[in-house]
């Protein structure tokens, strides 16, 4: 792969947000590379990406989405990758994490890949978060809650067993294998280029195509994503007090994230997942409020934006949810203590217009604690014992 | 990549035709690969395939496509191909084919790619083919014809200089960077899978989206492709006596040949390439009519057709470009002299069925002589001294 190094970079605190970078490459192969020794642009070869690969375990949330769907995003993943696939799909009246899991154990057998499966809303889970002292996870009747943001701790955990230093997420709604190939070397270049263990990699989608009048229109933007950006960028200029359009990953679907750093973030459920991940950056490393984590603030943290080659086709899940994304969005940056009053102004505007109601956010987007306070031998002797949906595929321990 | 052994063969004289293959990893990595000594599937690991790709040239054929999409297939080939661009856009009243240079010099400086680039209407080229002998190329008034088939064999004698064992054919209307990485990986998979340095790979697409009613559609097959294939299966039945469904590729846009076989091949100009390709090698090792090249009949032709991951979005042609690829393709076998009487008939019908006008096919789709009679050198000395759109790039001499 070969990419720009990153253009500039605005600095908030002991965070770096890189501008987005370009890919000239997907494939590098073995080549030498550039032989001046003026470099602007960055070369992986494909050692490089395959080290970086094997510490990175890719989670893949599901929920209903179709097999065929599935199938493809697994051929599209890398061998060296663990994968874990996280299902919250329906049980009853047909049960689709069985149909799930008999799919990936038929491709498993073909693609000889290491893959982990759990479902969601497994009791046993439950029982294992409640033992080892996790409760924001838990709902007011002892089950595992019901969000995304959920199903990605529960990744993150079974990324931690299996000793991964760096974690992906990746959608399974996606229709183009290759480009959930391109997704993967995009989370290894950003972190090959990466000078701290604390990095966070966000995918920019160069176009995410739209049918109109039955023609594919290549469109740059969505309308949230626009939104959400111009947002974040404003809530940096209200701090730094110099404009900037550094950031245009908001909404990015796929990102990825070193593991010490992940172990310290706080999620928030619904589709503010992306967003809150900027935002609780921010708040912890930013420099703003005093950090609880002053050994990450002395060796800083980078975040990464790529663009990718590949146009991204997915599902088309409706005008409803878009709405509830930039909702998500916008709240979820409204709700920042480092939000300035004469932001949290206008997003409250912006608010107005997406819904009438008065909404307790920090009800509606509940927060999870940061998953560094899991005792983990704990956790995996209670996960391997309780939890009867843990599936582990190709030869894994 | 991880894939299908070919399941079934049919075999015509000399020609193996493999059934279509499916793959299961876009990426295989470094992985040791499966344990068991009882193996359907074929694991290439990244070393394997790089070795290949280091002798492999891959031809675009451009006529005044979007140059976006040009850039984009650009970076979908790996590193190590050498990319030969054989240019039939308009000179004038815009040049596109500067624009063409332009754009892919500018991609060059950051791709550090080797690019070869040529235009197939080269006054100088056409000048050089007269001095080589090689008529069947020129028109009446001594320049290089018009069709597909003359830049693909302006890109094959590219090849050839550069001494490529290997060149694999991608269209520039491809709209997924990512899924011209795979086609150039299942080229390079084919041939490493293959038995006699005489062979054939053509990509079977997995899907063809279309749009109806403002939604993306996955369809399987186009028209066109189903009749085709339908027709080159019935005039191997009509051969063998066993009906057959082996051919699913007739008319595949990407494909690629082992340079000891393209040299002895004639391709025919119009929409009729792909078709043509299967029909030749029938006729020339499939022991039907005596074989000119009794080297090659020994060794054997293989034929592997590999059907892709990523589905296939392109550039929507139009209904007239259907017909007239269709009518090229069933001409092809109808002019075959390995046609049979009953099978004739057949064809004429449909024949009659695309185009109400007589036509003398013969004439219609001129055919191009093997390139295997071309003094190399010669050729050679004079398109470096001659052709003024002869471009280099990437330190290329």
């Amino acid at each position: 792969m070969k990419l720009d190094f990153p253009r500039y970079t605005e600095r908030l605190g002991a965070v770096s947000i890189h501008a987005v970078q370009r890919i000239y490459e997907l494939d590098s192969g073995k080549s030498k590379g550039f032989q001046s020794s003026h470099q602007t642009v960055r070369k992986f070869d494909y050692d490089e990406i395959s080290n970086i690969l094997h510490d990175l375990a890719i989670i893949i949330p599901v929920k209903d989405e179709k097999l065929k769907l599935l199938e493809g995003v697994l051929s599209g993943i890398p061998n060296e990758c663990l994968v874990i696939i996280v299902s919250n799909s329906a049980r009853s009246p047909v049960d689709r994490f069985a149909m799930e899991t008999e799919a990936v154990r038929q491709l498993g057998r073909f693609m000889d890949k290491r893959i982990v499966m759990i479902h969601q809303r497994d009791p046993g889970l439950a029982e294992v978060f409640k033992r080892v002292g996790y409760d924001s996870i838990l709902d007011s009747d002892g089950g595992i809650r019901n969000g995304k943001a959920e199903g990605m701790i529960i990744g993150l955990l079974a990324a931690r067993m299996y000793h991964k230093d760096y974690v992906g997420f990746i959608d399974s709604d996606n229709y183009v294998p290759g480009a959930v190939n391109e997704y993967v070397k995009i989370f290894a270049a950003g972190f090959g280029m990466s000078t701290t263990p604390y990095c966070n990699v966000r995918v920019s989608w160069v176009f995410k195509p739209k049918i109109k009048n039955n023609l594919l229109q290549f469109s740059k933007w969505g309308r949230v994503s626009e939104i959400t950006n111009k947002n974040l960028n404003a809530l940096l200029a209200s701090i730094t007090g110099f404009e900037t359009d550094v950031i245009n990953t908001g909404n990015a679907g796929e990102h990825a994230l070193s593991m010490p750093l992940a172990e310290c973030l706080q999620y928030t459920s619904g589709y503010s997942i992306e967003t809150r991940e900027f935002v609780d950056i921010f708040e912890k490393f930013g420099g703003l409020v005093p950090s609880e984590y002053p050994q990450i603030v002395e060796k800083g943290v980078e975040v990464f934006q790529i663009e990718t080659r590949n146009p991204h086709f997915h599902e088309d899940k409706g005008i409803a949810h878009l709405n509830e994304m930039l909702e998500a969005s916008l709240a979820t940056i409204f709700g920042s203590k480092i939000c300035t009053p004469d932001q949290k102004e206008i997003l409250q505007d912006q608010l107005r217009h997406v819904t009438k109601k008065r909404v307790d956010y920090s009800k509606k987007y509940h927060m999870l604690e940061p998953i560094n306070t899991i005792h983990m031998p704990e956790f995996e002797k209670g996960l391997r014992e309780k939890a009867d949906t843990f599936l582990r595929i190709g030869r894994l321990k």
